[in-house]
């Protein structure tokens, strides 16, 4: 659906760009609310929001749209809130955060099969507030949306708001799929990355010059924690089998090292190089 | 010293570039030297070489400095081939390995205290030909200098080298520090890249989008595999103690996962953030 009025549930740089983006494409009304008064006054002034709304409730209570846009915990916590109140009113509701099945099971939990379904607009998770909103964010942007059981109306609905208000390409994608994958296309990486720095903070040589394939490898470690501890923590069955996985592929490397079997390092690093190579032109 | 003829044996991208370079930089005479006759041929049509030599004694026994660009065991191959005469004529020489070991003990073995000294330029490991050398690629660049027992002297003509006739900066070094810094360094972070790729390869899920952060982490794992199996079957005691020091820090995560604490996983990324968030500006 185009919404007549939306309402955004936290302005920070997704829920900012996410109004932003649905002024700029035509949403007449647009209501946030954020917990912080700066970035709600930012996105007023950024003509992101028509409206800044003092309470969750009053947003839901007038827009027949609404996108929570916060943590895991406060998705959640705004879900139980407000549940009674999107189902009264019919308005169809979504969020934004990286795993999926503990927001989804809620939903399931509290009955929301008729307005809920869950997203994840595939731009990483980010703690940052309004000043890092951009209306082009989303555009063309992945986005996962993940039905609660029972809920493809609702799901088809919000799919239709992410690509007419927004934009973006949604893909429909079960809750525990997308969990298992996510948790090899991005936890995995980003806790490879912040394993290599936490290693080299502990036990790397002091004063030395490190190199771009050090810095490289290392970058996603510079990253904002306590979201990814929530996102790691949340998806940490699925997370702990891909670890398994990465174990599994060093303890090959470790015992050809210590054989020192050159023609083995060789064959393992070449599986790896053939890997990556099918991202490059 | 800034040689009157200089001899390169082996013209792919780090002995073609220093080549190349001493030539801008004025060196008369430059002799090359190189197993697939392309590169030979690609270099005297540079201008990287005045003269293609069709063997490597022919080389030492006109040059009064000698560079051997090649893999570990071809430099190795050509210390044993070429010591006496290297000594007979007093002919200075170092290579451009970048695990220095090996060499300096070979070296040490074979009495070259007096005119070797071991060479690391800080370009990474490359099997690439003469097509992608490139007078430039050392300007500037850190070389570590590592002096044989008792070869201080023949170590301060090799830097000297460096600097006046490549512009490079060179850094002396102990062979034995100079592989234990590399392992963390380099190898670690080239090691950690592959087994992400590795472990992607044999575990990841089919057909699905890796973002950035995925393609990021395992982009050095498309290396020259046959140059790093052995650069890392070469220094694999540090490169297991590196791996040991790695696998401790992951398995503190996988741990506090396990227990579900997301406080101490925040912990643990936070050291690694704030390690890598030195390298930014």
């Amino acid at each position: 659906m185009v919404p007549d009025t939306l309402g955004v549930l936290g302005l920070g740089a997704v829920g900012g760009s996410i109004a932003w983006q649905a002024a700029r494409l035509g949403v007449p009304r647009i209501l946030g609310y954020d917990a912080s008064t700066r970035d709600g006054v930012a996105a007023v002034k950024a003509g992101a929001v028509t409206e800044l709304v003092r309470d969750a409730a009053t947003v839901v209570a007038n827009a027949d749209f609404v996108v929570i846009a916060g943590s895991g915990d406060d998705t959640r916590a705004q879900l139980c809130a407000l549940a009674s109140l999107l189902l009264e009113r019919g308005v169809f509701c979504t969020d934004v955060t990286a795993v999926k099945r503990p927001v989804v099971a809620l939903a399931e939990e509290l009955g929301l099969a008729a307005v809920f379904a869950g997203s994840h607009p595939h731009v990483g998770p980010t703690s940052d507030g309004f000043r890092c909103a951009n209306p082009g964010l989303l555009s063309g942007t992945l986005v996962y949306v993940t039905p609660v059981m029972g809920g493809d109306r609702a799901a088809d609905e919000v799919r239709d708001f992410w690509t007419r208000s927004i934009g973006a390409n949604p893909v429909a994608l079960d809750a525990t799929q997308h969990d298992q994958l996510h948790a090899w296309t991005g936890h995995l990486p980003q806790t490879v990355a912040s394993a290599l720095a936490a290693a080299m903070a502990a036990g790397g040589p002091a004063g030395v010059t490190y190199g771009n394939s050090a810095l490289e490898a290392t970058r996603q470690a510079r990253c904002g924690t306590a979201l990814w501890a929530e996102v790691l923590v949340a998806n940490r069955d699925n997370v702990l089998d891909a670890l398994r996985g990465f174990a599994a592929s060093l303890d090959e490397l470790r015992e050809a090292l210590a054989a020192g079997n050159r023609r083995r390092v060789e064959t393992w690093l070449t599986a790896a190089a053939d890997w990556r190579g099918r991202f490059e032109p």
